[in-house]
């Protein structure tokens, strides 16, 4: 046992009325709800990267984070792996998630670098062994190196492109070896800076055959879970080519793949994107690519990615009303993509800032189960389309323009328009919360 | 001739030294800009409804312009028709666009509609060949009677769906009629307000099926132009499915669509969704969807549609490079679709603001042109892909991730980063304008 | 009795359980909070113009709404009303705000217009004896008739400043009459399309003389009530000069109103000026300007003014809680600056919307009292400047750069970050929700 | 001579028909504008830190400059400086500005970076009489290190306030000792991250206070450059005290500086503010508070802080509008506060970077001339104002509400709006170009 995080207990769950920091009020893990324990709907993991590898920086100042395992070495890497299972046992979390670059120490090549991830993830697959702990998805980092300042996939380099296709490859090994339910891509790097220096039909190309080769390579090593694409507008690049869930969904036909892929979706990417979190849950579940989720808040008011730990309960609450009207998680989970302000220093900001997250899911969640099983939302929306159920509807949809302009004039049709009601169904929603 | 325009002349080309303000100093249509005359490269038009049928009103004020033709009898559409008429000739514009409501009169039923429509589209084909200005596109409108408050092809309503599709049918035959070049779909309230009433499946469902029909209708009557799609993300709803031309491209996928309709790309609408006017047009030719353009110029500090007269020749040039990469037009064209300041009264502001759009289109479209024929961009942007002309490149891309791998390791392939050098491009750009 | 507004019962507190539409959950208005009934904390008022005067329009589409008082006349005017207070009496809203152009059909002089004016103030006055419903405040509108196109008091044309003045003082004189507790200035048009056309200092000195004019009518005809300004930033104007509180805050002190004027602050105009509601409401309790607030909900991805009914009850919660730190309202009361979508065009969908909304209302601030009666944030916020209660510290204040700097050199001074703790005090908030 | 530069030559004036990469099409420093030649108006600075201290990294990668004088001592602090005073001489700017920790290495206690700027200002000093390069402006760097990542003067520990007072002066002194025009305050940490943990009515009170004590300690040491505030409205803090020229305005007015100090207007802050830059800089004008501009470029589709090379002309035209009718700079200047692109790797990068933001600041520049000379667009803003010119007019500024409506109703007045011509003034702005 490390001593970072000395004193602060297991966390519990201890009720809505306990005045306890270290405590839980709304996420107790095996209470049932729609027949399934908490924890099963949730399936929360914590994000190795913004815990434990972000030192604190902005693009304004420099690390603020003192921790004792900063540094290169493998020593300090296992150290780091200490602290990160301490921490997902103290607060109760089935399940994490890394990116190479999070975990290993950076080498100066390839070899060096699987090298490193290799050993480190055969520490991991112990760790996991002794805990419990599983790892929900895994992922490559392309985008910090400065070999990948121009992209990955799609770097005008082909050399790029093989270190990259490389790397992926020794990450889907080691999440294949952890047993991970998923294996996610996020381009950051797969966009561009400017149009004046880029081949746009070329760079599509070649991440559309990337993503072939990941399924392909899928397939080959019998690995099970989902692969994933996390989809952003911008930043770090002007323009992210996994712009939006809708983006994405293009470009998985274009490529074959929506069959095979699925999404991500991030409350911070959606907001960045111009849409609420809702929003693209519910179109990742109308074109049947719904499978995890970021789970973090963006700032209204900042244009760049916040990452704040999540607290909007309401909110969360249309966000898990998705969730759960897609079925649920099957391979998914919610993982804290959100990391501390850069301000909060201390070893206990860390766990109370996930307990809080933790417990905002929870209620949230709770909220969303109501709805549903009340059942009066679900009502209101079928009753307004229930003209669409007659057999006139069905049969004008099979129909053409020249048959219905028939119709039109003969019946006359002059359609009075109906209240859509809207505050009354945000009214019925507050009820939930 | 009416006296709207009265002393105002047909505008010339007077060259870049007039001070003229009733005069062209960059459109010179006659002039042969890489083997084709402006006026064939710009394929100008005006559009109906803001120049004619838009009062001035605002979310915060009513009707500023005072227009001999407001009103709502066939008399009065008429007279508006002789106005436009004289608009198109004295600024020399090859085409314009209208909606059915912009047109005719607004009855009380389909019927009286489609009569109305008919007659003014036969009292436009007289004019039309009285003047030889041409129809570029026709579209109907969908979203300003209540009836279609809540969708047109989307509502909750298969009345308001019916209606809507013979109003297409019509709008379509008049399309023909008129020997229009494409037929435009713009789904202003194609979208929603609130998820918590709306059944997206179903309504995203019914928006193909729709589009379906009008291909199918177009094949049926033999029009010959294409059928375009204009995407916007959203205003008047939260949420407009046909967001951006990538969203626009998952979804004729999705539908078998994407041989049969392209897209009618907006700047303003380009800007609300979060791109450049360049970016959507590079995306549209990558896509292979390109069709025609919106020109306008939306405030960048402003979060509605502005739909300004366009006038940053920079800006517009990198636009109509992307035209001009994409072949130019074939059945598209430049689209006025910009009104005026609502403080702009006079029937001059009407002229001049034409004249200054139009002459700041010719300038950006030549800039574009002088750096096509230069080449040197061409040449940068090459010869930073270069590396994935190789044949070792090649073979790669046909490979997968394993034999990559073997290579990385084998090779010790390590790539060292190169300059992007998109200052040095955005200072050879500023050389053309 | 009319019936626009037949079966629909007075709204009465039924409690957090009922599953009631037509009752309050929250709002109970003699509950006492913080030692005052919760009525006399939240002063609510309905807003005349969204209510009753609005036809439902927006950019892209008409008059969705059918009311039986629409038109110009002043029998229209009186039915108008007595819905408006029928209105007030079913929700037990206390008050009510208007513009003079909301109330009485439109003249076609300014005499025209104030003999209107005074027959409909009349008629209210009559009416809040009759109802004991009281004027929260009154305002002109100097914004939709388009001889304000171009501003009201920053006009171009003095007889446009001339016009805007004398409505003034006819609606100070109505507000005066009628028991206002407050008179407000929107100046929407007080701002500019574009620099080209505009003098930037002349109509900011035409803005600040106006004010300083309203000020001493004020005085001069014994008006005790508050004068409050409503920033805003833009819409429908390109730039408002009253942007948000600090610079509005700023316009005071050039023209020496500091004293004399306060503020009305807009949820949503706060939103737009890229601030969250409780910054504008924390800045303005810190210049010592805070007055009033117009409450309602800004669509996060629009960028426009969506005027929404409230219903998220974490962020109004840190609305009032500010508005408690800054001592309460005193002439100042909680005004629905609030529509109805326009698809919700029934009677119910109007009380719903104000139902749904008081009650959200409610739940906020006593969740804002909860926080402050508990004091642990207060506790924790006094803790983090602790060490500015020293003699140390106040000397530091009172000193120099350079005896600072000696004292920093003498004593070393190389201070250690604290953690801010940012995401416990957002637990600590979540507890009172 | 370092090597760094080599074989780039120093940067002539070639005329716009030049197709040499390495030279002005533009700026010809000697050029005569409006009586003055074009170094006297533009009076170019560059800065220090995004050309000679800036790493290259982002929010998600770090590194990818590898510059030979990267590191933390002494040597390589004055290998930077070489460097950077070749750059001013191949540029042949005559102005650099600098913060304290750009220039020195990061010592371990206030003694150290005292001494350590002290040594490198003696340098400069030095290198500064053998180049005739003079320094445009210093500041202190208040927002990278740790020890102020929650705020300098507004920062809740008295010793963080004390550190930074004992900064400034040290800074002030070196910007006396240099020569320096002017001095410059930035408070990217003078904000909040969340009001939760802040007493905003304190920091404030603290900023004031801190900005008194700059302003007496310039008296106190003669220093007669002028005193600068550059606002920004949030990043890296959620939101920033001086948000934008207005805000410092009040900020100014509320601690009796307004005569004191300016603004150094930044054209990125301004569009995150939500402003144009021509607006920032017409507010600064008309509130009597322009001093200098921080000349760059914000990406329109990107929320944060992209400090981009300018290269829009026409843009930059309407900027340096306003400078000129500003009267110009006087201790002020045009300081690139720009960044190459990260992928910019290149010394020749950076060197094209200013040669092409210097070329289309002079050609900017020039077309502004050319307006003010022409004198159409005055003579037409004055035009529209021209009914204030009137005794009428002037009397009823100095009358009141009572008289004002007595002279409407005796005269009717009851105005006709005037068309505003923004787009035929749009249109003559064009011509300049």
């Amino acid at each position: 046992m490390s001593d970072f995080f000395k004193d602060i207990p297991a966390i519990k769950y201890e009720g809505p009325d306990s005045d306890n920091d270290f405590a839980f009020r709304h996420y107790n893990p095996d209470e049932v709800v729609m027949g399934k324990p908490l924890k099963d709907h949730l399936r929360f993991a914590a994000a190795y990267w913004h815990s434990f590898a972000w030192p604190g920086g902005d693009p304004f100042g420099g690390q603020t984070f003192e921790r004792p395992w900063f540094g290169d070495t493998m020593a300090l890497a296992k150290l780091k792996a200490d602290v990160a299972f301490e921490m997902f046992q103290i607060l109760g979390v089935p399940y994490y998630c890394f990116h190479d670059a999070d975990v290993r120490p950076e080498g100066n090549s390839f070899e060096e670098n699987t090298k490193a991830l290799r050993e480190i993830v055969d520490y991991f697959e112990e760790k996991q062994a002794a805990t419990g702990v599983k790892l929900l998805w895994g992922t490559a980092n392309l985008f910090s190196n400065r070999r990948f300042m121009s992209g990955a996939a799609t770097n005008p380099d082909p050399d790029v492109f093989a270190f990259s296709a490389a790397t992926v490859k020794t990450c889907m090994d080691a999440t294949k070896q952890l047993g991970g339910e998923n294996y996610v891509l996020w381009g950051g790097r797969e966009g561009y800076e400017t149009l004046l220096n880029t081949d746009l039909s070329r760079e599509r190309a070649h991440a559309g055959r990337f993503l072939q080769m990941v399924v392909d390579y899928k397939h080959k090593i019998g690995f099970d879970g989902a692969i994933l694409i996390e989809p952003k507008p911008q930043e770090p690049t002007k323009h992210q080519y996994d712009y939006d869930v809708a983006t994405v969904y293009g470009f998985l036909k274009e490529f074959g793949l929506e069959g095979e892929v699925k999404v991500n979706v991030e409350q911070g990417h959606a907001i960045l994107a111009g849409h609420s979190f809702e929003h693209e849950l519910a179109m990742a579940r109308a074109l049947g690519i719904f499978g995890s989720i970021d789970m973090n808040r963006n700032d209204y008011q900042s244009g760049w990615d916040t990452d704040q730990f999540p607290n909007n309960v309401p909110e969360m609450a249309m966000a898990y009303y998705e969730v759960l009207r897609a079925g649920g998680f099957t391979t998914g989970g919610t993982n804290f993509d959100a990391k501390l302000r850069r301000q909060s220093l201390d070893a206990e900001d860390l766990i109370l800032a996930h307990v809080g997250g933790m417990d905002a899911c929870a209620a949230g969640l709770k909220a969303a189960a109501k709805m549903l099983e009340d059942g009066k939302l679900e009502a209101a929306r079928d009753a307004r389309y229930a003209g669409w159920d007659t057999d006139t509807a069905k049969a004008m949809l099979t129909s053409d323009l020249d048959s219905i302009t028939d119709r039109v004039m003969a019946e006359g049709i002059n359609p009075e328009p109906r209240s859509g009601r809207q505050e009354r169904l945000e009214n019925l929603v507050n009820r939930y919360m």
